[in-house]
């Protein structure tokens, strides 16, 4: 294949992707162009005209009255489907946050739903006639996975990935696909199909990645839920920079079978998919109707593990309505947190005292080795990267700045590499096990801190050291790395946004490192106005239950706190 | 460092270790010698006089009766180690299967517990006064761990491994540790500190491996119960080769942590800790121990799962008392049993179903394969070998043949490696991933054919193509690394003995492969006088409780049957 026919292949079928992308969007659903300069969009769909003031309502209703509008068959599949789709697209249009567009087959399922609804007298499943979205690489027979390589477009699915078998069963309606960046090894979303998807709340923003798409499509409220994966921070980091609720759940938790990835074959850092939703009660009946299926007998990686509602009710944590201790992780180390992070902490340490509960600082360990280790096993991905881009000779973007051209075609050859052996990567997973063991062994001493007799409940701490930065920007993940490493189930909730008031920087002539002075450099309120800020509580590991109830009781704090 | 040195360095230590070995056995417990021609040893430790009545009864007493006769102090902890100890160092002498010999530590730990049980009225733990045998693997603070590495002679340990911090918590006392192959990667059991260690039942035949000392020594009933490791059959193999009952757990199920092992790092085929026993019900009793003290809280590796006892009630599986369809894996596709096997397969059938059981054919899939797979990870531990017999010089064993000398000093420099790429591996980890989502659809699909409106409830299938074989020609272990490849719970338990005359092999002009070809060959009942033939059932994944429950079951349908 010569360089040249290489060229123009990637180029042609991203064209041809993108063009058929654009002809699936219903040309009556196109809205009047909003202007580059406009950059908070989330006001768009109520004011656009598109949805009927019904639309925008069931649009503007969480999943718990949906799903119970829908099974009472107050509201129709249809109807909620079309509402959301039709506010999927007009996101689409302002953010571009979507790759699979397929309305009519979206809408056939939902006349199926309520149609089964109608003459049995029963719902399909726990999620029936619920629209869900999925990332981009969550395959659906019949569609095509490109998950942001221009060289597989045209890879068209025989099969459902296995949670997509069992979203069916359960009686949702998966109804798009979420745009993702190339590689999903970025934590902002941009491809060479699809473009950038860009932040709800200020256009100048990054949605965060690699589930950017569904960050920026939950946060127009095209979706009542979406499903993204997390290796290191990709459902965090952009439920924390759109202000939604996402929860990074333990390995072997939610099946990951049939779908695609990166990282394949490396058993020690592997994806998980995990529900990225508008509060703490979506998350909870994602998991609970997943769990209810038996995924283990599907997957085998999945742990035969059921709900546990004794876990929930937070059984091993002094049990309901008891006092709890957490620990806030206030910097790893490595990055100083921007002040709305600082802030947002604060105020999260306030609240749970004003509710009662105590909190003691989290003293991190080994941090910045985990990372290390963590970017070494990473680096072996590179090898997938340039055989799976050699077939278009699709150039392997090195930056997420708008300002940086993108590569010449298939630059990666370029570069000399080095295959890691696997004696040397074994050699820092064993590294990486005695980090986890050295850090459980801490956790448990923890005990003779608290005041509550146990070790410390749960550590809250920044999901990333900046409220939701410019684009190209995001260049510290470690922040929700660290617990991806550890396999913490960790849950990402909204906090506050940006306040130039209140948020002002103290300078600082000492630095941990070039990059936490970059990130030092970055910050100007001016530039985050409306950002999101959002932190993550991290439980233990397989934990996911009392995680959810946890996070439940902190959001809870803070709404009452910031009534007060 | 010369490799004059290196030569005398390791011949210095292994001598050393050895000679100090040999000092720890007290001189009183010195038992005339056995004529090398005596194959069956067995009845050694009743006829050599060293044991008293009461000591002889001890140790042929069960784990059951031995922890009620410990709780009740109907018999001290120091007359019940005193009375395994005594047989432990009998069985040293005619087997060879000893390692660490730590007489005076062991009693003071028993008087230690008699002692508590005296001032307090209560036990320690639910394994109080217990002597447990270890395999020579798990640390234990004070002690050398060597491995079967000359190298690692005078590697005192700081702290113990945490299932012996468990085991001491439980009231246990370990009191011995046992003989291990160099490497750990054999299925036979010599190395060039300890030696070999021979079968008790024929000392012309091997007593298995990777945990070969522990099996050795629970045959000669000189340990009550004792534990092994298994990365690929290493506890299996020993038990079948022995008489004796053994659990694989799956990954995850028994805290690993602080262990020495080999393989260190590689995620995707670690070794894990099982138990090796006289019967179902200490098996049992070890599990529901262990997994008693929350083990997840010490060992981040081990899944967060209580024992459960609905699990054991059998309730996914009909049902105490109900009936059940096990699958019988004749054969592997790769390597044809040999006649005792075939017959062990038939007896077990015949058992279950006269108990009332349905039994039909497993077809096994893709099995070599998975062992080629799995031989390319075991590869990269070459690397391993290399560092750790390069501080002393010390040769690699390349060969479990005793006709066959050992290689010349540090030999395997000589042999040019080339070192796996990290990528290429993962190839090969994703192919293993495959074959298990493979194997649990194919598993699941069995429902259609059981009759029960389940799928098969177990797998039976051989621990090994042979009963116990002549000391150099185990040389297959496929039939105990699919299970564990699979991470599929697996428990050899034994069903019979080689009986010539039943035992007759027909002549077979097509092989599968030249090994099954040189398999086929080695059978000659003359040469496997009195083996032991062991099979293995396989459940899934974290189906610890359900597999021991069924074991129980398919060992009571094959004593009613024996008794017919």
């Amino acid at each position: 294949m010569s360089s040249v026919s290489q060229s123009s292949n990637w180029r042609a079928l991203a064209a041809d992707k993108k063009h058929r992308q654009e002809a699936a969007i219903p040309k009556e659903w196109r809205i009047p162009p909003v202007p580059d300069t406009q950059l908070d969009v989330t006001s768009v769909p109520e004011k656009c005209g598109l949805l009927t003031e019904k639309e925008l309502e069931i649009t503007n209703t969480d999943v718990t009255t949906l799903l119970a509008r829908l099974s009472s068959a107050q509201w129709s599949s249809v109807e909620v489907t079309l509402a959301f789709y039709k506010r999927a697209i007009v996101a689409q249009q302002v953010v571009n946050c979507l790759t699979e567009i397929f309305v009519e087959r979206a809408l056939a399922r939902a006349r199926e739903l309520d149609e089964h609804l109608k003459t049995t007298g029963r719902v399909v499943g726990l999620l029936h006639g619920l629209p869900v979205s999925c990332k981009d690489m969550i395959r659906i027979k019949g569609l095509e996975t490109t998950m942001g390589y221009a060289s597989w477009v045209g890879k068209y699915n025989e099969d459902n990935s296995v949670i997509v078998d069992i979203l069916y069963e359960l009686g949702a309606n998966p109804f798009v696909q979420t745009n993702v960046p190339q590689t999903l090894m970025w934590g902002e979303t941009n491809n060479l199909i699809f473009g950038r998807t860009l932040n709800p709340h200020n256009r100048s923003l990054t949605s965060g990645g690699s589930s950017g798409g569904e960050g920026a499509l939950l946060a127009m409220r095209g979706s009542p839920l979406g499903i993204g994966s997390d290796i290191a921070g990709s459902i965090r980091i952009p439920s924390a920079f759109n202000g939604l609720y996402g929860v990074r759940p333990s390995y072997g938790r939610i099946p990951f079978s049939g779908a695609l990835s990166i990282l394949e074959g490396s058993d020690t850092s592997p994806a998980v998919f995990g529900p990225i939703a508008h509060d703490v009660a979506s998350v909870k009946i994602f998991m609970q109707a997943v769990l209810s299926t038996k995924p283990w007998l599907r997957d085998p990686l999945v742990v035969k593990k059921e709900w546990d509602e004794r876990a929930y009710k937070l059984e091993e944590h002094g049990g309901n309505g008891g006092k709890l201790c957490f620990a806030i992780c206030w910097d790893n180390g490595m990055v100083v947190p921007h002040p709305p992070v600082r802030r947002a902490l604060e105020m999260t340490r306030d609240a749970l005292v004003t509710a009662g509960h105590r909190v003691i600082d989290w003293v991190p360990h080994r941090h910045a080795e985990m990372y290390e280790i963590l970017n070494a096993i990473w680096a072996v991905g590179a090898e997938e990267q340039k055989i799976v881009t050699s077939t278009s000779g699709e150039p392997i973007l090195t930056s997420m700045d708008p300002n940086e051209p993108v590569p010449e075609d298939f630059n990666v050859h370029k570069a000399a590499t080095t295959p890691t052996p696997a004696s040397a990567l074994w050699q820092k997973q064993k590294a990486k096990r005695d980090i986890r063991e050295e850090y459980l062994a801490r956790w448990e001493n923890t005990a003779k801190a608290t005041g509550t007799g146990r070790p410390v409940d749960a550590i809250i701490s920044p999901v990333a050291p900046y409220a939701a930065p410019p684009h190209g920007s995001n260049r510290d993940i470690s922040y929700t790395a660290m617990w991806s490493a550890l396999d913490y189930p960790s849950f990402a909730f909204p906090v506050t946004r940006v306040d130039p008031a209140l948020d002002v920087q103290t300078p600082r002539d000492k630095f941990l490192s070039a990059l936490d002075e970059e990130i030092f450099n970055l910050y100007d309120p001016s530039k985050f106005v409306n950002a999101s800020v959002g932190l993550q509580l991290s439980g233990r590991t397989l934990e996911e239950e009392a995680v959810i109830a946890m996070t439940e009781l902190v959001d809870a704090a803070l709404k009452s706190f910031r009534d007060q």
